[in-house]
C-alpha cells in the first residue's frame, strides 16, 4: 500500500490547492494512517502531519518516536529530513508552527485533541484554523479496490457470525453473555478484534445505543443485536432484530415496516443520488406508517478506517454519492418501554447501482 | 463511587471559580469518566459536559444517547435536567453555546476533538477558549483512597506477570510470541485487558517506544519488557530490562547505572519536592557517568485512568509532589545499534515519603 500514501497525499494537497488553504495538519487519528500507514496512539505528546498544497509533508513527531516512525510504512514515503524529532525541553507547537506559513488558512484533521489545537492557536496566532473533515472526508469516503476487498471480508465474517449466534441460546442467558458470544465469533471469522458488540433485550432494545448488560433474556423479547470489528484495518457493522419464541403484539408489523424501509433506502443508492435522498427514502415509508417520531436517528454513516465517517447518510447531506463509497444502511423503530426493530447492511456503490456487503437474511429470526 | 463523582465536581467547579473561568467544558474522555462516571467513545456526535462554576452541571449528549446517559452512573448525580440531548438536524454547537456565558473564558478538556472545538469556536466567538490540562490534572493527579487500592493491585498484576514472563522462554521465539504471553499473563493477572506490551530486543532495545515485532531473539541479546494493562479503569505501567543469558560487553556497567539512577529518583520523592527534583535525582547520576545523552526521555509521568497524565517528572516542572499522587519513575540509557536499558516502577506519594507499587525483582533476571 505504499504508493497509495504518496498518491492519497498528493490527492490531498491538489484538494488544499483548490481550497487555498496553506497546509493541511494531522494528528495520530485514521487520517494519518491513510496518509503515512503510521498509526501511533494519539497522547499529550504532540505528532502531527503537515501537507502543504505544494512541497514535500513534513511529519513532527517527538523525538523518542522518530526511530519507530520511519521502521513503520510511514518510513517508506518521507524522507529522512521530512520526520523531524522534538526533544523534552523544546516547544513542539513552535517547531510546527515554524513548519506552517505564518498566516493564511490551516485545515486540522478532525480528531487533534483540543490541548493541541488551542496551544497551536497560541503559537501561531495569525492563523485562520478550520475543520479539515470535508476535505479528508472528500478523499476517504471513495474506496479503493484493496480497502473494498478488506471490508467484504469483515462483512462476510460479520455475516457468518450472525448466522451461528442464531442457533445459540438466548433465553435465560445475559444480555452480556451473548456478547461474548458475538465477540469470540467475529473473531473466529476473521477479525483482529471485536469493536462493539450491542446485546439490547426486552425494552432494552428500544434505546439504540444500549450496552450489554447483565440482564436476563426472557421469552417474547426482541433483540436488537448490533455488533462489528476490525479486519486489516477496516470494520464491519451490521444490525439484526431476533425475537425469542412467540413475538409480542404489534411487534411483527414493525420488523416488516423497518425491513421495507430499508430495502427501499438500499434500492435509493447509486451514483448521482444525494446521501440525503437515501435517507429520505427510509423516512417516507416510516412516516407513512405514523412512526417517524419513533424513527429519530440518521439512516446511514460511512464506513472504512473508522466506524463512523462520511459520507453520512441524513437530512440535509447533499454529497453525491460515487462508485466506491461505502456506508450503512440502518433504519431503525423504537417503542419505548416496549421493544426496538434496526435493521442494517453496509453497502457500496457501484458504477451504476449497490452492492450490498452484508448478505445475512433480513428476514426475522425466532431464537431460543 | 457515586458520592465521589459529586465531590469532583465540586472541587473543579471551586478551581474554576478561583481561576475565574465562566465554564469548564469535558468531551468524552477520562475526565469525563472522572467526573461523572460516564464513559461513551468519543465520536463526531457532540457529548459534552458543561461545569459552570456555580450552579449545575449540564451533559449534552446526542438525543440517541440519552438513556444510555442517564442509565450509566452519571444518572446517578446528574438529575433529568441536567441531561439535554440533541436532535438531528439541530445544532449541537448552538445548543451547547446557548449554555455557556456568551463570553469570558472557558476550559476545554485535553482530549475534545478539533472538530468539536472548531465548530465550538465559530459558534461562540466572544468566547476565549483555553486548555482544562492544569485544572483538571491538579484534581486528577491526587488520587483517593479506592483509586490508590486499584493501582495497587493493577501494580500487583504487573508484578507477577514480569515473575512468570522469566520463567518463560525467550530464545528463538520472536518477539511478539513474548508479547503475547505478557498480555495473556496480565489478563491472568486480575487485568480487564492488555493495554501494551512493548517486547524490545537485541538492538531494537536501543528504542524505548519499540513496538514488537517479528525479529527472533537471539543469545546474549538484552530485552527490555514495558507493559500494563487496565484493571478496574486503573492502569499498570511496569519497565524490566532482561539479558538471554550472557550480557554482552559493557552492558552490566549501564545496567548497575540505571538501577542507581532509578533508586536515586524514587528517594528523592516526597511531599513538597517539586516534580523536576525527582527527575534530577535520575539525570544527575546518568550525567555524572558520561551517558547523559544517552537518556533523552523524561523520568515518568503520572498514572491514573490513562497511563499518561499529570504530574510528569520532567525538567521544569515545578508541580509540588503531595500525598496521593502516583507516577512512574523510569530512567533509561540507549546505545543505539547494541542495547538498551529502561527500569520503571509506579510510586505513589505517602503522607511523609514514598510508596513503590510495584514491588518486582529489580537485580538483573538472565532469562533463557
Amino acid at each position: 500500500m505504499t504508493a497509495d500514501h504518496v498518491t492519497r497525499r498528493e490527492r490531498l494537497a491538489a484538494e488544499a490547492a483548490e481550497e487555498r488553504l496553506t497546509a493541511v495538519v494531522v494528528a495520530p487519528s485514521p487520517d494519518l494512517v491513510y496518509l503515512t500507514g503510521y498509526g501511533p496512539m494519539p497522547l499529550e505528546r504532540l505528532t502531527a502531519l503537515v501537507i502543504p498544497p505544494d512541497g514535500d509533508a513534513v511529519l513532527v513527531v517527538p523525538e523518542l518516536e522518530r526511530q519507530l516512525a520511519l521502521d513503520s510504512p510511514a518510513g517508506q514515503t518521507l524522507d529522512g529530513h521530512q520526520v523531524v524529532g522534538w526533544r523534552n525541553g523544546e516547544d513542539p507547537y513552535a517547531i510546527l508552527a515554524s513548519i506552517l506559513p505564518r498566516e493564511g488558512r490551516v485545515a486540522i484533521g478532525d480528531r487533534m485533541w483540543a490541548s493541541h489545537v488551542l496551544a497551536l492557536q497560541r503559537t501561531a496566532p495569525a492563523i485562520s484554523f478550520e475543520p479539515a473533515s470535508e476535505i479528508i472526508g472528500r478523499l476517504r469516503a471513495v474506496k479503493d479496490p484493496d480497502e473494498l476487498g478488506a471490508l467484504r471480508r469483515a462483512a462476510r465474517g460479520a455475516d457468518e457470525t450472525f448466522r451461528q449466534i442464531c442457533s445459540l441460546r438466548f433465553l435465560g442467558r445475559r444480555e452480556e453473555e451473548v456478547a461474548e458470544d458475538i465477540a469470540r465469533l467475529l473473531v473466529e471469522h476473521g477479525h483482529a478484534r471485536a469493536d462493539f458488540t450491542i446485546v439490547a433485550s426486552g425494552p432494552n432494545s428500544a434505546s439504540p445505543h444500549h450496552e450489554p448488560s447483565g440482564r436476563t433474556i426472557l421469552p417474547r423479547d426482541v433483540v436488537v443485536l448490533d455488533f462489528g470489528g476490525e479486519l486489516a484495518g477496516y470494520f464491519s457493522d451490521t444490525t439484526r432484530t431476533v425475537v425469542v419464541g412467540e413475538a409480542p403484539a404489534g411487534f411483527e408489523e414493525v420488523y416488516r415496516l423497518v425491513q421495507e424501509a430499508q430495502d427501499a433506502a438500499v434500492k435509493a443508492v447509486r451514483p448521482g443520488v444525494a446521501a440525503q435522498e437515501v435517507d429520505r427514502a427510509a423516512r417516507r415509508i416510516i412516516d407513512g406508517a405514523g412512526y417517524g417520531e419513533r424513527f429519530f436517528h440518521r439512516t446511514g454513516h460511512g464506513i472504512g478506517l473508522e466506524v463512523h465517517e462520511p459520507p453520512y447518510i441524513i437530512e440535509g447531506s447533499e454529497t453525491v454519492l460515487t462508485p466506491g463509497m461505502t456506508f450503512s444502511v440502518e433504519p431503525g423503530v423504537y417503542v419505548a418501554g416496549r421493544f426496538g426493530v434496526r435493521i442494517e447492511d453496509i453497502v457500496a456503490v457501484t458504477a451504476d447501482g449497490v452492492e450490498r456487503l452484508n448478505r445475512s437474511t433480513r428476514e426475522l429470526q425466532i431464537v431460543d
